[in-house]
């Protein structure tokens, strides 16, 4: 059967679907040439709604086109699809934009599913994601990159179908393996070959490392670097990650350090339920019309549907605050302090990237009930230095404290104070952690009551704030480069790794001194791995720990023994010199100290050249489309923010179209800094009219 | 309007349900007299139906009759009831039987709900739980005890209704805060009445602490102990319970301890997520059918229905094997020994009885894959023994290591292998934790192979383990006494608490000696904690750390001070002593250590007497029915202990009828124990004809 169809934009494209009963959600939008911009700016309501990357693709020996379709985080190297296609690495390729044109009656740019229907003679091959089987709608661009629309997976069939190709599917997940363990099968091969030199083979290192630059493409080099140093594990529902124990044991040493904060501020920790009935979560309006839209509701248990839906937990005030009206009756009985380290789920539908925003993440969420609006304010802020020192001195990363705007304060309190981050590599904000003032509003709303010392009935004052698994993310994208992690050594799951360059003739002496060192450092109390793994060669392992971002790796040669020395080369800055084996674990301790500072020292640099001031709008707007924060005077008004949202987006994106290369999207103050410059008398907004009443950070933020 | 109706009996209970309208689920069942009894003996398939204890009241005074239907496990007490009704705490007796025949027509053991239909002229009060109202079915019996109807709450209120009766709905959770606030206050009332000495008032002790001998209702003192402990609130989803700092501080203590003996073990934490497609729980039948009814299904977000319901993990083998199979090509890539720190959720209909049994609860659950069996079997029992150890160095209880019947074997596993522990004051079993090994089953369905030292295919061998919070509860069970916790110094989260006894004249100094005393124990690593209120006389607050189970006590005195001493109190035993102030750190720390040691010691004691031996089926049934456990040579089949369960059942009960005290319900094994007595030749199951094969424990158990 040949299919006869021409679909070359949006019109043509509405009659193909409703020619063929296939219902789809339609949105337009500003031209999103890649998948990027498609993120960040087409949205569903209400629909959970998966992008694709679409690509054109030749084989260059064979003379074959394709068009793949993957899923937008889809990770895969072309390596591996090469392999997959049984064709030699280097001759996949980007197909010419003339046959795309001819063929495909597409423009780059916007390249889509249904241009496959435009192949009347079956001239390109298609390649399906297998991922995209398992997603509830799939949006492609209707052969114009300023609409999307939103399909089901088995529309999508349909789609397919319909044009009479036979797609080959591929699980990208397998295939990354594959073709890992095809290139260890094929050292063990090659071996016989006599290899007489230890050699680190281009081709292994491509594989393995982290094939993009974050400048290239920062999400594609964001995926690769959490999958491939083993902090991530991709899994079947959307939004959900397996965290890994190279990423859990940060989480866990964060967890030690801060648990211990807290329990010096007095706080002690319990655990409340997961699951919270309708009655409870509706109580606080404010706060409800937050979170309502992202609640995950269990309603049938076994083959039972339940009487009443339950809740799961988006955050904790309506579980505990009717507990705590029980438990207080008199100022005696306050304050309460508590906290529980928890998993929570938020069903957003806004694109999950791993630790930044996911639909289960870990937490720990605290909870206080005081006597006093100033004894409660201090404890807000006491939290939020807590929070400060866990990024400073765990992660090595600086922050700016401050108060959230209006339109950015948690849904129920009074004032939000928080921690801001900056992420170099894009220019972006990132929010850090929050710690809520709530004055009385959850406290009148739960009978959260007592008798204070006049013997008068008063409402208590209360605090809550919580610090998330994204700051492991957050973490990763301000360290990391273009070789993958660099990790703080306080928080590296290993600290210093040993890599043993052995050949026949020293191996065992080598692997002696080694172990030797190992035990030394190990004793030590310095997280210490040896990686005398006989089936790779040294030159793999340094991409390969490299990749992982651990702090310091050691070299131990046959040069290095008769000097009884080691070769140290630090991560961070690649800095390499040798060690005396004598005093060997002092040393590394006094390094690895360094090493967390130097970091430190050096995101703190990196940031604070990037934070601008500006009172003008057009300032404003250069700076931000450079990629840098900008600190303004601000007249503090939701509808002023709201402005600003507006215009910045509307005008980054005017600059784009002119030909500048600009960040886009809209900004948003990231907060008004805790230390906030004199302002002159009569200031004005730098946005509208109106007086400035503070100086605010903005920027485009995650 | 005077009502009209006259029930006796199960058939004129069934004509008034159906003549208005009333659906019910009727089930017939041996005689239940008490709640503790239905609590066992009565089931509902696929219904979530909530019993209510029945207790015909009277006051005294002022010759009122009530009817008070309460929620099963709801905690109060006659002094709460009697504040609520506005009358002395010593007016609320028990009813006279012959007004309750006379009246409600029906016997004591029987009272019920219904009963109140025959009370046409309201000459009794009907007093409701609240959290009655918050069930969907509960259970009564149709005027006499064999049978139970269960009935929506809607249609108890309908029942109300027609009884022309107007409720008073008490919400006993508020009432317990009530009545201790209201003696808060009244104590203070009484201050101008100049009483001259720190006196104990038993009126308060009463209140505070446990009304309830373990003797007389077991699972009332459990209610009791683990509320006013503070270690448990009640919440108002059914199985779910607060954990308190009290009991939470317990499980971060054993947490620390176990995680240490796991990454001892080479095991690494990491964090996988809650949620399941329905696709991979499915792909283990064994498992499936073990967890299916348990399940809670998660299937909308925000207003939207999901495409795909997700379920919450029960468990998490086929979350995680999927992953494990894409990690593993090689040998070299085993073994993978991973472990999380998570909650659970498992929707039981069975009776929620907090720690022991309840639907949401904490645990950690370990997964390996190995290459071997060998290996893996060996893990299997390393981890066993980290359990052992546990519960005998942290808990002070005594286990029996042990392998599970087939019968009681984990859906899915070849071999369960389990530490037993035992109540003595009920005479009950309970499993403290359970270590699987998997053979090949899930790693066959998830495709887990890898490429073994002779380069073939093989599937690995795996093992699963899992340790939860039941732990806490079993503690509480074994160590606690009529006065409430009695807590192992090493899991308690206070493990000396001093009480200065001071009064007005020596009050300064002898507080200040306090303070000195604390400083001192908190300085050398001691949990200390120091009861200063001034709002509370030393009685209480004795009374206060006795139900909270504190090891040690410190008392300091006007007396003590003079001779440089303090007065030590072991909670566990009461014995009490002076110690020097001059060395005291050190002194307790080995008091301490010593108490952890009688701890388990006596309970050791208290286990081994209560182990008995029998070879024949009439010994057998003595043992148990006298609350013992049982070793017999056993045939280890699954249908021989189908039989003993079943035959047991009937047994204790036909002696319960024939007036005996004994403990009754079905008996089956808690383990076959590692240490396996020789077995002379010939020797025949205890329970059938068959031979022995092995020896096994026996008990009725939780």
């Amino acid at each position: 059967m040949e299919t006869n169809y021409t679909l070359t934009n949006i019109e043509e494209t509405e009659q193909f679907l409703s020619a063929n009963g296939i219902e789809f959600t339609s949105v337009k939008h500003v031209a999103v040439p890649t998948v990027e911009k498609m993120l960040e700016e087409v949205k569903f309501e209400d629909k959970n709604v998966t992008f694709a990357k679409n690509l054109f693709l030749k084989d260059k020996k064979k003379k074959t086109l394709y068009l793949l379709i993957a899923k937008h985080d889809t990770v895969f190297d072309f390596k591996g699809l090469a392999k997959f296609l049984k064709t030699g690495s280097s001759n996949i390729r980007g197909g010419d934009a003339d046959k795309l044109e001819e063929i495909l009656k597409v423009k780059g740019g916007s390249v889509n599913l249904f241009s496959i229907l435009n192949d009347n003679e079956n001239k390109v091959e298609l390649l399906m994601d297998k991922a995209l089987y398992d997603q509830e709608y799939i949006g492609f661009h209707p052969m114009q990159n300023d609409a999307t629309f939103a399909i089901s997976s088995s529309d999508m069939e349909k789609v397919i179908k319909l044009s009479n190709h036979e797609p080959q599917v591929i699980n990208f997940s397998e295939l990354i393996v594959l073709s890992e363990a095809g290139k260890d099968k094929q050292e063990k091969k090659e071996k016989p070959k006599k290899e007489k030199k230890e050699k680190v083979k281009d081709e292994d290192l491509h594989e393995l490392g982290i094939t993009i630059s974050r400048q290239d493409d920062f999400s594609l080099w964001y995926s690769q670097t959490i999958t491939k140093s083993e902090m991530i594990e991709y899994y079947d529902v959307s939004g959900c990650y397996i965290l890994r124990p190279w990423s859990y044991g940060i989480w866990e040493r964060v967890q030690g350090f801060l648990d211990n904060l807290f329990k010096e501020n007095g706080v002690e920790n319990a655990y409340f339920p997961i699951f919270v009935t309708e009655k409870a979560l509706t109580k606080e309006e404010d706060h409800l019309e937050g979170f309502a839209p992202e609640v995950a509701w269990v309603t049938r248990s076994g083959k039972t549907e339940m009487k009443e839906p339950i809740a799961i937990r988006p955050t904790s005030e309506t579980i505990m605050y009717p507990a705590f009206a029980k438990w207080v009756q008199s100022h005696r009985d306050l304050p309460i302090l508590l906290n529980q380290w928890t998993n929570i789920v938020r069903w957003e539908f806004k694109h999950p990237t791993p630790f930044i925003r996911t639909r289960e993440f870990l937490w720990q969420e605290g909870h206080t009930a005081h006597a006093t609006k100033d004894e409660a304010t201090k404890f807000v802020y006491a939290i939020l230095e807590c929070y400060a020192k866990a990024y400073e001195e765990m992660y090595s990363v600086p922050v700016i404290r401050g108060i959230k705007s209006r339109g950015e304060t948690f849904a129920g309190a009074d004032f939000t104070s928080t921690v801001e981050l900056f992420v170099p590599a894009n220019g972006r904000g990132i929010q850090g952690a929050t710690s809520h003032y709530l004055g009385q509003n959850f406290s009148k709303m739960f009978d959260l009551w007592f008798e204070n010392e006049d013997k008068k009935k008063d409402f208590a004052h209360q605090t809550s704030w919580g610090f998330t698994t994204r700051s492991i993310g957050a973490m990763v994208m301000i360290h990391g480069d273009d070789k993958g992690l660099v990790l703080p050594p306080r928080v590296s799951q290993v600290q210093v790794v040993i890599v043993p360059i052995s050949n026949k003739t020293n191996s065992d002496q080598i692997l002696e001194v080694a172990d030797k060192v190992f035990d030394t450092l190990k004793k030590a109390g310095i997280r210490v791995k040896i990686d005398d793994r006989k089936n790779y060669k040294p030159g793999w392992k340094f991409n390969h720990w490299e990749v992982k971002g651990v702090p310091i790796r050691i070299e131990i040669g046959a040069k290095d023994i008769e000097k009884s020395e080691i070769r140290v080369v630090r991560r961070f800055d690649g800095k390499k010199f040798q060690l005396s084996t004598e005093g060997l674990a002092d040393n590394l301790h006094e390094e690895l100290q360094k090493i967390q500072h130097e970091m430190y020292e050096k995101a703190v640099k990196e940031r604070d050249q990037r934070i601008k001031k500006s009172a003008t709008w057009e300032g404003f707007m250069t700076e931000l489309n450079q990629r840098n924060l900008v600190l303004t005077p601000w007249c503090d008004k939701e509808s002023c923010e709201d402005n600003v949202k507006e215009r910045s987006k509307e005008e980054s994106k005017q600059a784009e179209n002119a030909g500048e290369e600009v960040l886009t999207g809209a900004a948003k103050t990231l907060c008004k800094p805790l230390e906030q410059p004199e302002l002159a008398e009569d200031t004005k907004c730098f946005a509208c009219d109106a007086g400035a009443t503070a100086t605010a950070l903005w920027g485009r933020s995650y």
